[in-house]
């Protein structure tokens, strides 16, 4: 049998997606996943929705449909995005991907030849990384602080490194990191890449799920050149399941999406758009959301509070003002991939933090999400690892 | 704003899904697309199995779920490939895919370098050439008559031409051609393909769409060195709108798609694939597949007999004997996309074979699909077209 590729020389197993088939197990406590709680997807809402679909509409949702996806669903997102966001687009300027991370592959793909520098906050999204990755590019992380991406380092990045194409950020609630970028800093990242004119990528997949602090613009508001290439998601708000989110982007760019999306995939399932479209026709998706907000910040709560309980001094962590992520700091001599397999053994899991950094390290770090494990689970969870943090401890 | 990838400008729009949007038109005859017939949807069917599964099985089937795709689906997939192909195979040897489509774009990110050689037969399937032209491979057409790819064409090939990754066929009721290759032939490639090591790729999302003559084993009921990566959907049986396909492959092959899909777009949608599969657990689709079968037939032979009365002797075309196309040859000075435009003045629709060519050429054929149209429309559509092509005949 002949070779593959080059580009899977690079591919690697996304440590959540190796851990998802673990964690499946009951008397596993799983603080690994970014699963939404299955307790508060709309189960009888989407029943309703999904009959009402077939009855009316079921020779259009069960067909091929267009590429950029279908139209209903488009109009109720641009009008969404509008209300929420106050980011003013059309539903021709959005192509609806299979969540959001099948955006991230359709962007590495236009944009990236092999050896082209994405610009990434440090640490970043490990499947950003890994939908990047087959298109071989060079990463660059920027540094970080409790405030999120430091301007400074990635004007300096930006004036000293060559065939920078991309730069890729989540100013809300980060994953893994939790932590959200303020205001000036958001002006100010705006006025560095519209100077250097670098394509970005802006995921928001949590942006709705703020339960502390005052809504913050998205980028995309501040977007005078069109270099900002928006993405959203239904699987955090509504279901994951469903796998549909967007891109939003300018003219150009999402014509040249919709003929990678041709060429991949034809185009998002005609039935879970249609499903979700008429859910939004029929309910409140904001009222929906409105009910999953304080359950979360009740789950970050107890997590953070039993942290500060339990967790040695030693241990730094993020307190996010929303999202489902809170990210944890050791002493640099604590190598959290070790660890994770004494915590499995005594039936806790997390992400660690190595993945999270495209060009590797930083091994003292790990990713704990809130969002999935009931109250009783959450304290038992923390104050296992608290010990086997402990137990680690020179 | 900075250049997109190499690989966009070689990258077309699809001829199919461009006119897909134009056709959309009611007053268009269209003989263009490959949609199923909408009417036979079994639209009450899947209602009750959607509302089964949210009823029983709601909060697994809208969370995130493996990379490989619900289970519960592919161990359908592999009872039903023993069943109707006799294909050996395990759950753990499929992937699930959003259609067929995704299938090719995960193996073209699998196997090929630009520059790599994918062979394929001439005519071939536009969409194949598409997904993989994004990786930049050099296209090589092998020559085919009447009874599909002609094998001693293929050998010489193979014996002459350095670096070829992938040969791309669809044995069964060809997209574009109609037509199918005989047993003999079968053996042959295989033979062929065993001796060289070559992996291959067979498509056969229209195999349970014969209507006339015997049932044809898969290539991969005689791959003894696991080179076959056979690819299936639930388009063409069930509902494309779903985009719910598979590959079956090696151990090896399927553990790298695995990883391509984890990074490309984590994983099929859990909600359309547990739909399916509940309603492959409430109802017989081989029943359904049963009721399709004589619909095709009967719109195939329709559009066959108007044609065989009204083209004139210059148009050569397949009798096809499953499947949704037909496939007409004119005289070589005849350029089918000028036509084309003739034809939509018309109100008739119908595909330029151009674009089923990667290398391009072969302006004088043209793709017919007869799956989609209601009876007094197929003879009404034959017949202006009947007259479009004699009014370009010398």
């Amino acid at each position: 049998m002949v070779n593959f590729s080059d580009r899977m020389d690079y591919l690697k197993a996304s440590a959540i997606r190796e851990l998802l088939a673990l964690t499946r197990k009951p008397e596993i406590i799983s603080f690994a996943g970014g699963l939404p709680a299955p307790d508060l997807f709309p189960i009888e809402d989407i029943k309703k929705a999904t009959a009402a679909v077939l009855e009316e509409n079921g020779k259009t949702a069960l067909q091929y449909g267009e590429t950029d996806g279908y139209a209903p669903l488009r109009k109720h997102i641009a009008d969404r995005m509008f209300k929420r966001n106050q980011i003013s687009t059309g539903p021709e300027n959005l192509l609806l991907t299979a969540g959001s991370q099948q955006g991230l592959d359709f962007i590495g793909k236009l944009f990236l030849n092999e050896g082209d520098v994405v610009v990434m906050e440090s640490p970043s999204y490990l499947g950003a990384i890994n939908a990047l990755t087959p298109y071989l590019p060079k990463f660059v992380e920027v540094p970080t602080d409790k405030d999120g991406l430091v301007m400074e380092e990635l004007e300096h990045i930006l004036q000293t490194t060559d065939r920078v194409k991309l730069i890729y950020v989540i100013p809300d609630f980060q994953n893994p990191s939790g932590r959200t970028w303020p205001m000036e800093r958001r002006k100010k990242f705006m006025e560095i890449v519209t100077k250097y004119e670098i394509p970005v990528i802006e995921d928001n997949p949590y942006g709705d799920l703020r339960f502390n602090g005052e809504f913050l613009p998205a980028l995309k508001t501040m977007d005078t050149k069109g270099l900002v290439m928006y993405m959203g998601t239904f699987s955090k708000i509504l279901a994951p399941g469903m796998r549909v989110g967007w891109v939003c982007a300018n003219d150009a760019v999402i014509a040249k999406l919709n003929l990678i999306a041709q060429a991949a995939v034809l185009q998002t399932s005609t039935f879970a758009a249609a499903v979700i479209s008429k859910y939004l026709d029929m309910f409140d998706i904001d009222e929906h959301v409105s009910r999953i907000v304080p359950a979360y910040k009740h789950s970050c709560d107890l997590m953070i509070s039993t942290m500060d309980e339990c967790f040695p001094e030693e241990a730094v962590f993020t307190r996010p003002d929303g999202g489902l992520f809170t990210w944890v700091e050791l002493p640099d001599y604590i190598d959290t991939k070790v660890m994770a397999s004494q915590a499995m053994e005594k039936r806790v899991a997390y992400v660690p933090g190595e993945g999270f950094f495209p060009n590797g390290g930083n091994n003292h770090c790990m990713r704990l999400n809130y969002s999935k494990e009931p109250d009783d689970r959450i304290v038992e969870g923390i104050r296992i690892l608290a010990d086997v943090i402990k137990s680690n401890l020179r």
